[in-house]
């Protein structure tokens, strides 16, 4: 490890926000979906916890579930209030039911509140029923503004739209070798002006302490004016690379992990969007170079990308 | 061909995303309004398309007549089940109607549900009828967050709204010539901080190859402090330029393309607007040059824009 | 005229969007609000309004008046479509009523529909009658969602909200004499990060053609951090000024017009905002110095700005 | 305080805004919320107040407290005009009812058409009623459309979300000492690009007059790519630094006072985000050190941050 330290050439940089202390931080740096590897506490949760952002992260299908099960509870919250109440104060209903069809009646009364359909075949009657039904509605208005709140912003949200190959290859290039990721837009997004950086971490051991060491890792191009084909980072491994000298095993020592950021303005959104991911070493394939994804259309009209082909790759010698 | 090559005096760039392979790619890069011509394959049509940039893309006629459809279709989806229920499980209807009436009652009680008016002349009654009813107005609910959210989108979507002539000239400019195009804002927006760029995309043959090779094209004035009346981004044919020494079969034998990608601030939506186009060599006009544009109103107090001029153009002689 | 121009030492600009040619342009360049002075023409006027940003801009009781125009335009369209198609397809409309009284009941139908009340003491019945009422509480969810995106886009449209004193002063500065203007903030809104240019327009006899020509003012401070207080642009008339060696009488016959540009981060939109103001030479004192507009309160607590003293002046010798 | 002036080193600078007569400024510059301490007076409060921003900055509790209160007023103002105009106007009310009874009817009737519930229990009749019903289902709509604004807009107003310790430290630093402040992101939300800007505010005894001036404080590094963990701002206390000097007696003479500039790109709101705070010499602490808030989670897996510790400090050594 010592002999690790000493084949650093190019300068480490302090400024990444990250810890030099190895032991204070844990497993990877970075999660593949950007996010950092981290928890927090010492706040009560509601303080900690952003829930339109949360809700902005859901899955599809989780947030609709979502709306549903929230429309359930109060309707059978408000339903037990009606029904407690008394339902012989909603006109319309027939008080020769059961308990169950009772409380059904009050669950639909509800509903019909909530969503401001308001029938009128089951209407409040009495000050308390009225000052209830008048409380429901509002709160359905209410919650219906969050929900159009929570739908607009879960759309109008700009995303990246990034796929990123899933290993990262040391491939030949220019008589040497470099280290090559590849990324697509997978929507019909137009991003201009994109940045790409790549960082390595490499946990290293200084004087018997682990510390971790952040690098730049210098890329061919790192802007390019239109990204709507696929884009291949590549970091030439020269003499100033900080991995020119490691051997494939001390990257693996060193618990490698390559954090690649990208920064662009997208058109659709007219906003900066920036999407960061990263690679650890068990995603490293020595020796292998990237096979095309875009060609030529059948009728030579347009230009066809392929995304499944993303990672695809064949072994390739290195000098 | 191989003549053309060696011509080249610029540096041609590789960091404008398209790749430089020309049998790859098919047919012109970027089309009249801005997108890349690219189709994208590889992944199911719902991880590819984000139907909120699709409806904010569409037409405003088109749009309207999918919210119609929509709503339509949901009606009558709804209908059915209401009527395979049973209509006797709506209060109101009239039972000694025809099919074809039940079912348009039904079609008339949901469509009363989705938007939440509820006259009540019709009501639900029964488990079944009520669950289906309940679950259609949270539906209606949720349209109405999402069609709210699409108008929203549609309205606010920051766009440069800048027209571009239609032909690109090359015209004299002093005591040579400059390939010009004119672009101005069509509507009472205003934009600042102005910039342009113009790249032109050559398919040469370069050792019996096909490749693509881009070339920035240098502006007289590339920025400009407000945008309102109109702008012709002027290109001036030095020795310096890549299209010096060319004549005009040559640059058609190339499929010339000129890319121009303008950016700017508008202060409407205080957000960057950005709008690209691209000229194919059909479009060019060898020998011409623009009339102007704007001019004093009548009276005297006022700059008149004349949008419908902005490719008035006459012929001219080159040096 | 000439000797004007001759006296002319620095460097004027094109690049600031107007042309040069004195006789194309009609009276003042921009507008006390900022906007352009100009009238657009050649397209259909919906290709050339924006209607979303109309609105937008529109004095807020404006608004209100167009939204309750609007809502009785529609009211009275449908109430006489529901009156030819026979109110007696109206339940529980009153058929001894006057015309006038059907038309106001269908009306009042109209209103309950639009807004999706939907009492249903008056419901549709029969097909055409019921297809209408279908349409028409559509209409009203669209027009509500259209409502709704005009009201939040009046809200969150980024402004700076800076007002600007009425006049431009020469006033004493440093030995000899400088240009001013003073602007301040008038909301509790927190400018940061912002920046100021001056610009002045001359129109000028050039070899008997009249041409339009523009000059940056330098600013003794032209970037603050916080733009909470006033904030006075300050253009020192050095011999570098392209006003040094004018009299007031030479600026006047120029129309002399300064333009005054502003761009600053807005904390409250967390957005980018600018505000464009111009001072015609009408608005020019000569020998003249502001007032302070800022003290310390009473109680010594806080900072007390005077948002009426914006413009107080008080003569001053030059020297 | 003549001998204070007189050690300072560096330059002050006059860009931050705030003016440099001590005597027209009142207490602390910057609140600890990073608000300017000022009122405005002088325009009306309707013109000096944005109420939307209003509403955005207040606590939640109190927007839905306002919200309940702003429902209330309007149900009651309502209730009173249909019990003015008569009851006997509104279909199915008792009018065998007390006036309490008839009012509070009115008052249900109102909710009912405010919220466009309209179960038809109740409906208008008669002209004056059914004009009154019909304006306020469209207030109904358009106060809607007002909150639903208000709840977005605050949901997706960029926020910094980030926690300041409570004191500003002077530590040991490298064989002499550093003044610290601390800051964390306290919501799950991932700020890049951050950078950080000290400024010290002194006030100053100049010739016998009170001026305050403005230092830039060095940081060590005032960039940072990723500010998720925790980050402490260091302004190394070298010869070069304004506060090197002074003792802390001088310092609280001069009624030290430092704010905090932070400014970064959030990836949720897609946005650059900033938060301004100030310390007062009240809060310095001389003499002490900032314990580690983060250390890796008891499984290894992730990294630990501690929120409460954020202020946590021991007392070390000075040099």
């Amino acid at each position: 490890m010592a002999t690790l330290l000493r084949k650093q050439k190019s300068e480490n940089i302090d400024n990444t926000g990250f810890g030099t202390n190895s032991n204070a931080e844990g497993g990877r740096l970075v999660n593949p979906d950007g996010s950092t590897n981290l928890k927090k506490r010492g706040l009560p949760v509601w303080e900690r916890v952003s829930i339109f952002h949360y809700c902005l992260r859901m899955k599809r299908s989780h947030f609709f579930i979502a709306i549903l099960l929230f429309y359930t509870t109060i309707n059978i919250f408000f339903a037990l209030i009606y029904f407690f109440i008394g339902v012989e104060h909603l006109y319309g209903i027939d008080l020769t039911h059961t308990v169950f069809e009772k409380v059904m009646a009050a669950f639909f009364f509800s509903s019909q509140t909530l969503t401001t359909v308001g029938y009128g075949h089951v209407s409040p009657s009495g000050m308390l029923t009225n000052i209830v039904a008048s409380t429901e509605s509002l709160l359905g208005i209410l919650s219906f503004a969050v929900v159009t709140g929570l739908i607009y912003g879960r759309f109008s949200r700009p995303k990246a739209y990034l796929m990123f190959s899933e290993n990262m290859l040391v491939a030949p290039y220019k008589d040497s070798k470099a280290l090559m990721v590849r990324m697509a837009t997978y929507k019909y997004n137009h991003l201009t002006d994109a940045e790409a950086q790549l960082t390595v971490a490499l946990h290293l051991n200084e004087g018997g302490k682990m510390v971790t060491r952040f690098y730049p890792l210098a890329l061919e191009i790192s802007k390019i004016n239109t990204l709507s084909l696929s884009w291949t980072l590549v970091h030439n491994i020269t003499q100033d690379s900080p991995l020119y000298k490691h051997s494939v095993d001390e990257l693996q020592e060193a618990k490698m992990e390559v954090i690649v950021y990208v920064k662009a303005f997208d058109d659709n959104f007219s906003s900066v969007v920036q999407q960061r991911t990263s690679y650890t070493y068990q995603q490293l394939v020595y020796g292998a170079k990237f096979l095309p994804m875009f060609e030529r259309s059948p009728n030579g009209d347009y230009t066809l990308v392929e995304l499944d082909r993303i990672n695809a790759h064949e072994a390739a010698n290195l000098p």
